[in-house]
């Protein structure tokens, strides 16, 4: 800390305590510089400093006195048992208890020294450097600050058409920035796509099983679940056509590149009937494609989203995966009229993103730092998705069973040795966290099975988590 | 750029334009190096980039090769009139349009040179560079580089207590981190509150005129609204206690500390009168006090939080205007069942907020720096304030009326010279941005008014400001 602060700290210090007090005349600089041996600019920035904090009044010709009007601060911190009637434990009105009956799922930074989350990238290759410096110089320049006033609900105009180009170059979607809104992460993707289309009542599509997220979120908002099952070539799309006979589907939700939880992908004959019936039966899609940077084997499928579909197809995208989860941006693509509502709603959600950070990212896809990232990372996670499957085939064997996935960060696991359950708590007492599977069970199906995250682990702490994994089983 | 990066770039660019052909083998790094100049150290450089990126392939003791499998990359940017049928302008199914016909309220970064915005903080002193070291500080550490992963959606704990800290010294409120959840801003602080307690059918309370952002997203949750007049000494509360006679009512939104838009205080006896009902009638009261730091004549008044409200009271607040409208962050106090399940709908809205960026603005609070920074804009709000009115005074004399705030970032002036909306565009003409008042209005009320924001303008820009809207009236 600069020595000017330091002395205007200890003034103030004086002043709270009562050793300074108000209206009381404070030595001239010339002289308090003497007696502290520094110079006396040195102290000149001191006082200045505490009269812009208004800790002291200046009067020509007489000095510096203690201001006589302090803001007035109790410095008392309470401890967790001395809080008051003022805020009890529960509140006496009956409130909606929301979501608070469903389980976390495991994040990647608890007590425990090693984790297996669920499919998350390594932030440790994340270019978080690159990202603030971009921040930094955008902060600096008189130019941007005012992008930290009030902006769009939509997103930073500069992200929008950044990101409307990079759709359109490595997903084929024919699409300007109009129809691109910037949101925070997947998840507030889902939650605007699902208020701007369902009414109570309504009945939805999700697959069995799907991405508990998603579900619980359409419930929320009054829709029917119906639930199709998912095999080895994605959502099963007789299973969709035979609802829309018998009633009117409002929303069919589809994860076409690894499936969540079983990560498989859905095949291209599939998207293409899946599409005839939206037209047919007028549903809308909402295509999550959370994973698509995230391929190893072959190129990806082009998002349903890149194909004629005459609107009915809401497309939404995630950085939080190819960046980081905590830098909270996505995309959702879809019609104007429907980027309008959907700006609607957000406006009285959270009014907005992080522009500044929004304008970075954006000059982080110009100058090719995400294209560099996301081939960087594909290569890396590879390797590691490898490795992880074949230490499950050595240290495991036969008491699980999987597939390996065309891409993604996660394997779906089943586990025949014991309830998943019970193993996870016995790996958790040996220091090693894994889900215990309960978020992907549904009201009709238990799976006793995961999905066991590889690419946020190097190739040593992969042998370390599975060996203590096999040492539980 | 690096010289490596660039002659990475430059094979790049060879190989998309099919100049190098997958398979063809690339000259070797030393003769390569001699060819061009460069040390081979570089060269070297360049091609492990190639190979991290996946462009190329190296086979020991045999060179270096273009890869044969590359991502497939489709240059073509599409122009505004040629998207296809895929993204039509509106959809073929109907969707709920929501927000869309609420008038956008202006910002303070619009294509006039000169613009009065409603009251919003001069983001040039906001401690940004700051806020942007403490987050580069914490992404280098390996410590930290966790918290780029899932965190709570309640926030990132060290904020949390921290801000219990903060406003148990400055508010008085009795609390501990428990009851703390941080926001993006004070309207995801509200649209939590209200997605708590409302539901379709209950009769809510807000202020006449008031807050239409609050107003808009109750209505959306299917609350009835009720208005109460604000007079000069904020919201009637015999209003509110006729209305909770007639009616079983849910909710009371106050803004005690310059409500919007009249800036008026709400005084403590309607203070304590209001906690009154609140116990008889078992509603509760969301008390939005956007504006505490700001306070220029006088100590602000604790809010009700700070009393002995048996729970009654959910407190919102935000660092939007403390800091910067487009960092955000805010936070929702209340008891602990409350916070567990606002955490909940949030989970399901936007997962979380940016953990790294949270834990930074902790830091600022606790090395002094957000403390600081208020005592700096108060004092300069306050000059702002008051030359601001003096100009009004002298500019527009009679035509227009206004009452000189205690506090807050803009004056609530009503208009005498003829329509506001004829008025604004006018200014609008001369290159000076106001509001035209129309998200004041309510149905049943034209209120020919609107704040005009003096904290975002330095002196010499008033002039100006004030000036050309003299020149139009």
């Amino acid at each position: 800390m600069p020595v000017y602060l330091q002395i205007a700290n200890a003034f103030i210090m004086s002043i709270r305590k009562g050793h300074l007090q108000a209206g009381q005349q404070l030595p001239g600089t010339r002289e308090l510089a003497q007696i502290l041996g520094l110079h006396r600019k040195t102290v000149v920035a001191a006082f200045n400093e505490l009269l812009a904090q208004g800790w002291i009044t200046m009067i020509p010709r007489k000095g510096s006195f203690v201001a006589t009007s302090l803001p007035e601060v109790k410095a008392l911190r309470l401890k967790k048992e001395e809080t008051t009637a003022a805020f009890p434990d529960k509140t006496i009105f009956p409130i909606r208890a929301i979501g608070v009956d469903v389980p976390a799922w495991t994040d990647n930074r608890t007590g425990s020294k090693l984790v297996i989350d669920e499919g998350l990238p390594d932030t440790r290759l994340a270019p978080v450097t690159l990202l603030l410096r971009e921040m930094r110089s955008l902060a600096s320049s008189g130019v941007f600050r005012k992008y930290y006033q009030y902006g769009s609900p939509r997103g930073a105009e500069d992200l929008c058409e950044t990101m409307a180009g990079f759709l359109h170059e490595t997903r084929g979607l024919p699409i300007t920035s109009d129809h691109v809104m910037i949101t925070q992460g997947a998840q507030m993707g889902i939650f605007l796509a699902g208020s701007v289309l369902i009414q109570p009542g309504d009945h939805v599509i999700v697959g069995e099983p799907g991405y508990f997220a998603t579900t619980h979120s359409f419930r929320q908002m009054g829709a029917v679940i119906n639930r199709v099952p998912v095999d080895e070539q994605g959502m099963n799309v007789d299973a969709v056509e035979a609802l829309c006979r018998r009633k009117k589907i409002r929303v069919v939700y589809v994860i076409p590149h690894h499936h969540y939880p079983t990560t498989v992908t859905l095949v291209p004959e599939r998207r293409i009937r899946l599409l005839q019936l939206a037209a047919k039966y007028r549903f809308a899609i909402i295509e999550d494609d959370y994973d698509y940077d995230f391929h190893y084997n072959s190129n990806p499928i082009l998002p349903l989203a890149s194909l004629d579909h005459q609107g009915h197809v809401i497309y939404i995208g995630t950085l939080t995966k190819t960046l980081a989860p905590a830098i909270r941006v996505g995309f959702l693509v879809a019609p104007k009229n429907f980027i309008e509502a959907a700006t609607g709603v957000r406006r009285f959600v959270d009014r907005q993103g992080d522009t500044v950070l929004e304008m970075a990212i954006a000059r982080l896809y110009r100058n090719g730092t995400i294209a560099r990232h996301i081939r960087k990372s594909v290569k890396v996670y590879q390797e590691r998705r490898d490795h992880f499957a074949s230490l499950l085939e050595q240290k495991l064997g036969d008491r699980i069973s999987f597939r390996i996935p065309d891409g993604g960060m996660s394997i779906w696991t089943k586990f025949h040795a014991g309830l998943l359950s019970s193993i996870a708590a016995r790996a958790a007492q040996k220091g090693l966290k894994i889900s215990d599977g309960s978020i992907y069970n549904t009201p009709t199906r238990q799976y006793n099975s995961c999905r066991l995250g590889f690419a946020s682990l190097d190739l040593k702490e992969q042998e370390k988590a599975i060996g203590l994994l096999a040492s539980v089983l």
